[in-house]
């Protein structure tokens, strides 16, 4: 074994040992927010939950602003990466749009919704959080955005399209919002049945 | 002048000064809020912006729970009534669906909505603060789709109407949270645009 592979072959468990570790106080973050909220939460308490060490935790996240935002950012990957792969899952035809409408109400109703929401209030207040909140959203909003016109199968060339899908995700926030005091799916399902067969229509009628 | 009549004398100013305190408490709160969050609002801080004693404060609402809802239900009232004196300024027939949009819109991105939501989210982590305010926010719920079906005067016995009259608050909802990072008027106002066309002609379907 050459010198250099045997660097490589210590370099890996390394790595992997870190992405582990910084898995670990990303989720316990969110878990944090979740619970506690922003006000409660403190990179003190998000290292204790998560097994790590102090130093280990300042190390990697400097502050609790490093350290949530990054958090959110990590959920949100994972959840997007979610809904992509179902993509070949949602039926063809009858049905696709409210399966479309199930899985991004999925999205919103989820702890990374909770915890952004969190954070979105929270940087309200705070002109430091503002300026690492703000970009991130404007990235979710978009990304979702390209999800939505990519699993609808719809063409935002045609005018009063692109507005009904920003009106279907702003309608999906609210739908988000709304279920954080509470349960809300019913009334939520009942809402989502109507809107998919709208939604159909009012985008034929454009067509 | 009766010695009773001199008691009701004295008591009016005394009522009318308890009052105005009252309402620039309530008012002080609000902007707490609105310029501080949640986190940063205290009952300390109200009393210092109203200019009103710490003891009278502590008189009228004892904790900090108490002054916020009762703030963001005075304000909600106030807001209310002003939606319900323009409705004969209200266009008949054509546009009208698009002007209580408006007014409606108005409502989500005014400080009450952002008051509103620093309760909300607040509430989540806070036991005693989501007794007071989960009630508040169903009473709240139910008159904005009472004054929403008034507005846009549907009739809620055909299927579907309900459901689109829900959706159309929850996608204002959505629209108030996206505000509140940053102006969104422009791309609101095309998100209304559209989605007034799209529910009169649902509406219409439904019927």
């Amino acid at each position: 074994m050459s010198s250099e592979t045997a660097t490589q072959h210590a370099r890996v468990p390394q790595e992997e040992r870190t992405r582990v570790m910084r898995a670990r106080l990303l989720e316990a973050t969110i878990q944090c927010l979740v619970d506690a909220g922003f006000a409660g939460t403190s990179t003190t308490l998000v290292s204790k939950i998560a097994g790590v060490s102090r130093g280990a935790q300042l190390h990697h996240f400097p502050t609790k602003n490093d350290l949530v935002v990054a958090a959110v950012r990590h959920l949100a990957e994972q959840r997007r990466a979610e809904i992509v792969v179902g993509r070949d899952d949602f039926p063809v035809g009858e049905g696709r749009t409210r399966a479309v409408l199930e899985a991004m109400a999925d999205y919103v109703t989820s702890p990374f919704f909770t915890a952004a929401l969190e954070l979105w209030v929270a940087a309200r207040s705070d002109e430091q959080l503002l300026a690492a909140v703000a970009p991130l959203e404007v990235e979710f909003g978009r990304e979702l955005h390209r999800i939505a016109v990519d699993l609808l199968e719809v063409d935002e060339s045609r005018p009063g399209v692109r507005e009904l899908v920003q009106a279907t995700l702003d309608l999906l926030r609210g739908l988000g919002l709304a279920n954080t005091l509470g349960d809300d799916s019913r009334r939520r399902a009942r809402i989502l049945d109507q809107w998919a067969q709208s939604l159909d229509r009012e985008l034929k009628e454009l067509g």
